[in-house]
């Protein structure tokens, strides 16, 4: 597999994707047209305005973009498709989309038999197992919580350390992830603004600019630096 | 009805319903024992230890509290309750617990025939039309997302404003609701830690220290007066 699973689409006062330019290239390496999955996007910009932004950050490496929501036979363009790229925005609404149009085990498929893959945020939270770990408020119903399971764990992109300074009684991500291991038994990684996750073959490893936070079922949660192995 | 739906339970450097004890009182007049629901607590304290923190508060206004997970028929305890209290916790695991034991329309009905019921944070959450605008981390997969409909709109407790000076790409709290009315022509309330919505027969007010933020489908959100009916 080749797999790129990024916390965050922009870092702070950056451009979008800008960061990862080098990733992306090395990542969609002779590839020339990417299918692109705009679907998590519930509001604010349509799904060609959304597309035509990622076609604006593609079109400096010479990669056109297709936009998923423009093709009649979705299941088709997926399996067509050289590479894909989900973006951000609500993950209730993006599974919901791709459970109700059957383009879930699809894609996956597709991703598996070794077509580069890359998501931010959203589009990082269906590569893990399910989504029981997103940080979105669950503005529309899914079928199902599953996603692609392309790794073998679950992803807290835009992971967020505690303030310590915040006068306020609602929970920490810390708290809400260790709520999560008290029901599932599934690994989280929470992915901080910088990191992303990466998948060559069978190796996966972590990457970027911060320490990764691992929270595993009965062990206190602990560090790893860029470059480990997952 | 008489219903209490309060943001929080706890203020920042305040003990556990503290701030709300005359209102509670007020609630409950009459009353000498009531039910409390503990199964948003996902960890960390179990049931039991749950159910003793709510009863050590109301031993104060001479209450006496029964965990619904103390009785094996919990449909009758429901039945046979005076009043209810909803600690807070997941919003995702009360609600998949209270559907699963079909519970929630027992709790609504009895409610709607005049018990006084009172919720904090999750526990308000489902007095709403349903739970999506809840802050929680969706840990565990509920056969439904609706709730019981005390009151004509949605909650979302814990309101945070968005901080200007946080170097993050996540999204706000007013951002997700925007989302959600993307998706949802339903109102949403966004409760202040201190504030509280309180039902009184047919009249339905926002009470407490701060100002109330209102979300509605079409509208730029507005800001509401304590006392204010809604």
């Amino acid at each position: 597999m080749n797999v790129l699973l990024a916390s965050t689409s922009t870092l702070y006062g950056g451009n979008y994707l800008e960061y990862l330019t080098e990733e992306i290239s090395t990542l969609f390496d002779g590839v020339d047209e990417i299918i692109f999955i705009p679907f998590a996007r519930p509001g604010g910009i349509s799904h060609e305005e959304y597309t035509q932004k990622a076609a604006e950050f593609f079109a400096k490496i010479d990669i056109k973009v297709k936009g998923l929501h423009e093709f009649d036979d979705r299941v088709s363009a997926i399996n067509s498709g050289k590479g894909y790229f989900t973006g951000g925005g609500n993950t209730f609404l993006l599974v919901k989309t791709l459970h109700e149009e059957n383009l879930m085990e699809i894609l996956k498929k597709n991703v598996e038999s070794g077509k580069p893959y890359l998501g931010t945020s959203a589009g990082s939270n269906i590569g893990g197992i399910n989504m029981k770990t997103t940080n979105d408020m669950p503005i529309v119903y899914p079928p199902s919580f599953d996603c692609m399971g392309l790794v073998p764990f679950n992803l807290n992109p835009h992971y967020l350390d505690p303030d310590p300074d915040l006068k306020h009684n609602g929970e920490t991500r810390e708290t809400r992830i260790r709520e999560f291991l008290t029901q599932n038994d599934t690994k989280v990684i929470g992915l901080r603004e910088g990191n992303w996750i990466r998948k060559i073959g069978d190796r996966i490893s972590v990457e970027g600019s911060e320490l990764t936070r691992i929270f595993e079922k009965g062990k206190e949660p602990y560090e790893i630096a860029a470059g480990s192995e997952l």
